[in-house]
């Protein structure tokens, strides 16, 4: 049963234990709305947890060090931006499966996984859980206005991609007057590599290969590359982002190696070209403009086959 | 004499014959409040003249495809971003100088050249020029509001810089309700790296060295790699912010070859590191985070004159 905003709210407020959960592989959006939602619970007196698979990367914890798990056995349980169950990561989706009451989400491509959803097509999570936090009544302070829009930025790339809308602005807007230290969070986001990034993001680029008229361009990113670098899987989301930026392409291809014979690949395009459609086909999904999937074979066969569903979108 | 948005509105609905003058060497901003105001004027029935000492660059054309100058010998006088009449360039300097009734600006260091000012503390002159246009009454279409975010969006690093405050994004909120294309917009402006620059990039990152304890960062851009990837000086602007945005670094240095045995150095630092001072001792200058200065002799002796420079400041 989906939900408004007003009744996510209500049923926040009427239950005493609660958890929250984010994604595997956490990202600015999941661990904001996770942490603003924390934050703004404890205020109203509330036993609150977060949980996720993995440790928060080292460019979020600013964000996390108010995070005190509260013990307690049951509460109600919600996931933020939490597109699929099987996102949750193997570990929490075996605990908790079954135990969500209500996912929070702005995936149109969310596949129903709770009794409750409270789904809005906003570019980020955090846009929703601002609204939902001004309807539980608490004093939004600067900590949670931090989280909100550090979730609200990471997701739009600093209100550059598509998704972007007048919401969001003014979400950005309403958040900078309760405190948000944009500047410095800007700086963090988007103008610092760490050196074992640079590395990677270098022997990425020397991967660069174009094809179908330069309309697409393909970046691979291999165990090899991670281990001459430095660098590992928590590093990624930026690098995607660098096919798609090449003027006249459509479709941006970064394939990743997560384990022996199997790549996560994440599809960046332009108008008109559906990134959803393409990674549709091989079992994944997302947005429009930005999808992803997992893909088994040898490095050469899943180049083949994702090459071959993007030139079908062409 | 300082006015405000409503006294400024006044003054130009009283004239029918307006001149509207952009600095030279143009950017979105003077470029994007000029073209909405001359758009805003023509729609109240004006004549209204655009003037700009040099040709709108290429990424801007866009917005001026319905600018179409009136002839009219004199006429009330408007300058959009212009913080010093120096700035005017030297043609428009001449025939301007003494004529100019108002300056809409932004820049706190904005020096008098005009009887009335009006000057607001604002990331961008277009979120003025937006007051005003608003004051003037006239229906903001979407090209109008195409212009205003385009100057928005480029003087601030697409909400990224520090002079970004909750009234940019209110603009840009309104903006996008107005019609504005941010999407596309924020593609051209930002996303879109021209095939030659980006293999210009692979080539001088490739170059990248790390020296004082991965406090300085350097990379050189020669010309071979110029001749390599069919780029040139022009498109050289982005390159230089690279070395500098590695974990750690404090000064990062770029050193590009101009002609034979005479290198153009680029330094950007990071706090507390004075750019200036380092560019200052080699003949050059600039500001505090981004200086420049030309050194001559060959490569290896340049890297080592300025490496040296560098190693005194830290």
């Amino acid at each position: 049963m989906t939900v408004d905003v007003k009744k996510a709210a209500k049923l926040l407020k009427e239950n005493d234990n609660i958890i929250i959960l984010s994604h595997q592989n956490p990202d600015g959006d999941t661990l904001g709305s996770g942490f603003a939602l924390f934050y703004a619970l404890k205020k109203m007196g509330k036993k609150v947890r977060h949980e996720c698979e993995n440790e928060v990367p080292k460019k979020f914890l600013f964000l996390s060090d108010g995070i005190k798990n509260d013990s307690f056995s049951d509460g109600f349980t919600v996931t933020v931006d939490v597109a699929d169950i099987k996102l949750l990561g193997d570990g929490l989706k075996e605990k908790y499966e079954g135990k969500i009451d209500l996912a929070i989400d702005h995936h149109i491509s969310h596949r129903e996984f709770s009794p409750l959803l409270l789904l809005e097509d906003r570019a980020a999570a955090c846009e929703i859980v601002f609204s939902v936090i001004k309807e539980l009544g608490v004093p939004i302070d600067k900590r949670i206005a931090d989280c909100l829009y550090v979730g609200i930025a990471t997701d739009t790339g600093c209100f550059r991609y598509t998704n972007t809308t007048a919401h969001t602005h003014l979400c950005a807007s309403e958040l900078i007057e309760l405190g948000a230290d944009n500047g410095e969070i800007n700086r963090l986001m988007f103008e610092t590599k760490t050196r074992t990034y640079a590395k990677l993001e270098k022997l990425a680029l020397s991967s660069l290969e174009m094809y179908f008229d330069d309309k697409c361009a393909l970046m691979c990113v291999t165990a090899e590359m991670f281990r001459l670098s430095g660098s590992d899987e928590t590093e990624c989301d930026g690098i995607s982002a660098l096919p798609r930026q090449i003027e006249g392409v459509l479709v941006g291809v970064t394939v990743r190696e997560k384990a022996e014979n199997e790549y996560k690949i994440s599809v960046r395009t332009n108008e008109p070209i559906d990134a959803c459609e393409i990674c549709a086909k091989l079992g994944g999904g997302g947005h429009a403009r930005a999808s992803g999937c997992t893909v088994n074979g040898t490095l050469d066969e899943v180049k083949r086959i994702i090459l071959k569903t993007v030139k079908e979108s062409l």
